[in-house]
């Protein structure tokens, strides 16, 4: 009998994390798929931050430009479109990546192109930017509940750990001073050397913006420790209004970019604009041998340049781009309004929320006992029985038992009517009983 | 004074090789490229393995097929691809790479669309495989000389080893069984635990295939040693004839696919088909834990869903792939022909080849003194004076001095005799001195 050639211990280990209630509740959803004509009975898919709400705006961009998806009359520009491999990522792509990310801010940032790195995904971006902050063993503060993700994309390959900064549902989950500094002291207990602090902002699964003041006290933490910060920005475009992001790099701004060369910024196409399939991630980094760094390692994550081409010409339109990112922020203000109504009306609350394609939905009343066993019953229950998958919290390290976060931009108005109804129907028989 | 917050041993280390002489003669070509306009004096760039004989056939079909570039009337596929990002992969664009891959290989070997796993490039395929089958200070053997970049793609970052397997000159540089021994032999030295061997085939920079019976000796090594074999077979349509290929798959068959879950293939666009710009690798595994570990890393670099779309209308079209891969390798046969018989005439002989877009050309009689040091100040000359960017052997470890890689499929046929002049002239030069 042959052996079997051992395997590394990468690939042996779990840390990929596909085996979490996040990622099996996909598996539910693709077994029996709701369909509005075929499948009435089947899983209503809430576990999915997809953005579906804007494709008609750029359908219309493309019926009308052509020339972003081919290279042109005779297609001299195909050759050098196909043989363009140069990490750098196409000149054009990148100065569009940097002033759409300007426009997403209302100008109040500003972006060299220089800086933009190109990565395959705000997930390679992640990754790539924790081989280059952190040694195996090494950890990233990173503020819960965070998209479950995080633990395959920061610790999978790198072997970097997690440390928690336990947020609390009674300041809306916001980072404290208090909750950074016991985070950093659990890692030292853990003989853990803090390299960086992660935030997502706006918040994955919160679906709430980080406030400019909680910005300042996060940025004073990491100079004071002498650490890096990840502000991994993806949800940016998808923030109700203009006024209710602060990026860090208007704080930065302001600040006379003291101390930037500590902080870098994640970016993506795949939640503003809605296309997670093109694989369009950016790094942005204020420090230069990380610019460079990273500018080596994307060559192991390039974007198409055939994908490169198609949105340096949609994005350098700056018409489109200033009417696309004013609908779509108005479309999923309506969404979520929608959305937090119809689960007031069931006797839901969620926590405030100003952003993203998600709401964190308080369902803790309901639980049987106050614990993750109880958590993951009652989304046993409304996955097999209610038919929704929603994401539970300790998927994302939620510190309290009870919250969910329920996805809205990933189906049509008609769907999410649906799945209220369900979730007003579950609630009415609770109550009843 | 601020300090600096630290990096991490990653991204410190030189391991990435953008230092060596195979790097630093692109940036010396880049500051001055040879025009056959505006530049008659620059360098030409004879240091990049590209394939531009047969853009006109992509070309044409592009033109006859709009509907690989576009998502037809109304685009009602452009949704379904832009939120495409399943890291399977688009199943037709697999079903699309198993039946190239087996058109290439005259259908002597059978490929299952489900086990091709989509990475963007061969450089993410064998860091890919690297994180999978070797733990950091492990070992993979490497047979020299080899590609430049694979000191970058399977050590920087997945803190692996490469050990040599030393081939030389004197039987044109094929893989014997006691060379590898003796590789195997120095890691033990090392007190490094040899986790696989991974060979290219054709290889870069030979030019060359690797012959049935080495195929042969190389399987029967692994399988005693209880280790790995990755065959990166990105030449493989590149040969110049079917028959003077054999596919590691088609050895495997023959034995009825005994053994054949410590095989794995690598295989990519960039080179057949010319297009690095799309970033399109692919992984071919025996093992069905690979396959599934290789899978759930590719979401660190997949391919964007818009290139896969048109890449599997082009390669689902059976007449074109047939026409494109029969007409390709007549082109750089040709090529190659040329190239051979312009340098002979020059007084320089290569070592037989028969694949690839290079030639491995001896200049070891020119070298002044026969050392690294030595064939460093002839590719200086060379690059300097002679106008040349070609890559010195020691980029590739190679272990006797003197040998140098020659591309010949990245310029016109008229800059290719540019070069072959140029060629020509230096070698009267030193004779007549």
């Amino acid at each position: 009998m042959a052996r079997e050639a051992p395997l590394s211990k990468v690939a042996e280990s779990e840390t990929h994390g596909e085996n979490s209630p996040y990622f099996a509740g996909w598996k539910a959803y693709d077994e029996d798929p709701y369909h509005e004509l075929n499948n009435l009975g089947g899983v209503i898919q809430m576990g999915l931050a997809e953005n579906q709400v804007s494709f008609d705006l750029l359908e219309e961009y493309l019926e009308a430009h052509s020339e972003a998806l081919t290279w042109g009359e005779g297609a001299p520009g195909f050759r050098e479109n196909a043989l363009f491999q140069d990490y750098h990522g196409l000149q054009s792509f990148r100065m569009a990546m940097a002033s759409f990310m300007e426009e997403i801010r209302d100008g109040r940032a500003n972006f060299d192109h220089e800086r933009v790195v190109i990565t395959a995904g705000a997930t390679a971006a992640n990754e790539l930017l924790t081989f280059i902050l952190a040694d195996p063993g090494d950890a990233l503060l990173v503020p819960t509940p965070y998209y479950p993700g995080f633990d395959r994309d920061l610790r999978w390959r790198t072997g970097v750990e997690i440390v928690p900064i336990h947020c609390q549902s009674c300041n809306n989950f916001q980072i404290t001073s208090e909750a950074l500094e016991r985070a950093y002291e659990d890692a030292a207990v853990m003989n853990l050397k803090v390299k960086g602090v992660l935030i997502s902002n706006p918040s994955n699964p919160l679906g709430a913006t980080i406030g400019r003041s909680t910005l300042e006290m996060i940025l004073d933490f990491v100079t004071e420790k002498n650490i890096h910060l990840v502000s991994d920005e993806i949800y940016s475009g998808s923030a109700f209004s203009s006024e209710e992001f602060v990026s860090v790099a208007e704080v930065l701004q302001a600040r006379g970019y003291r101390g930037s060369e500590r902080v870098h910024i994640v970016y993506s196409l795949s939640k503003d604009l809605g296309l997670p399939g093109f694989r369009v991630g950016t790094i942005y980094s204020y420090n230069d041998r990380v610019v460079t760094t990273a500018r080596r390692m994307s060559s192991f994550t390039l974007i198409s340049s055939q994908t490169q081409h198609m949105l340096a010409s949609m994005l350098s339109d700056r018409e489109f781009t200033r009417k696309y990112i004013a609908t779509n922020r108005e479309r999923l203000r309506r969404r979520h309004g929608k959305m937090i109504d119809g689960l007031r009306k069931a006797g839901i609350e969620c926590s405030r929320g100003n952003a993203g394609l998600f709401c964190w939905m308080n369902l803790s009343p309901l639980l049987e006992e106050s614990t993750t066993e109880g958590e993951l019953e009652l989304w046993r229950v409304l996955l097999k029985e209610v038919k929704l998958n929603i994401s539970p919290g300790c998927s994302c390290h939620c510190s309290e038992p009870g919250w969910f976060r329920v996805c809205f931009a990933n189906m049509s108005e008609e769907t999410l009517e649906v799945a209220l109804h369900r979730i007003h129907s579950f609630m009415n028989q609770i109550k009843s009983n």
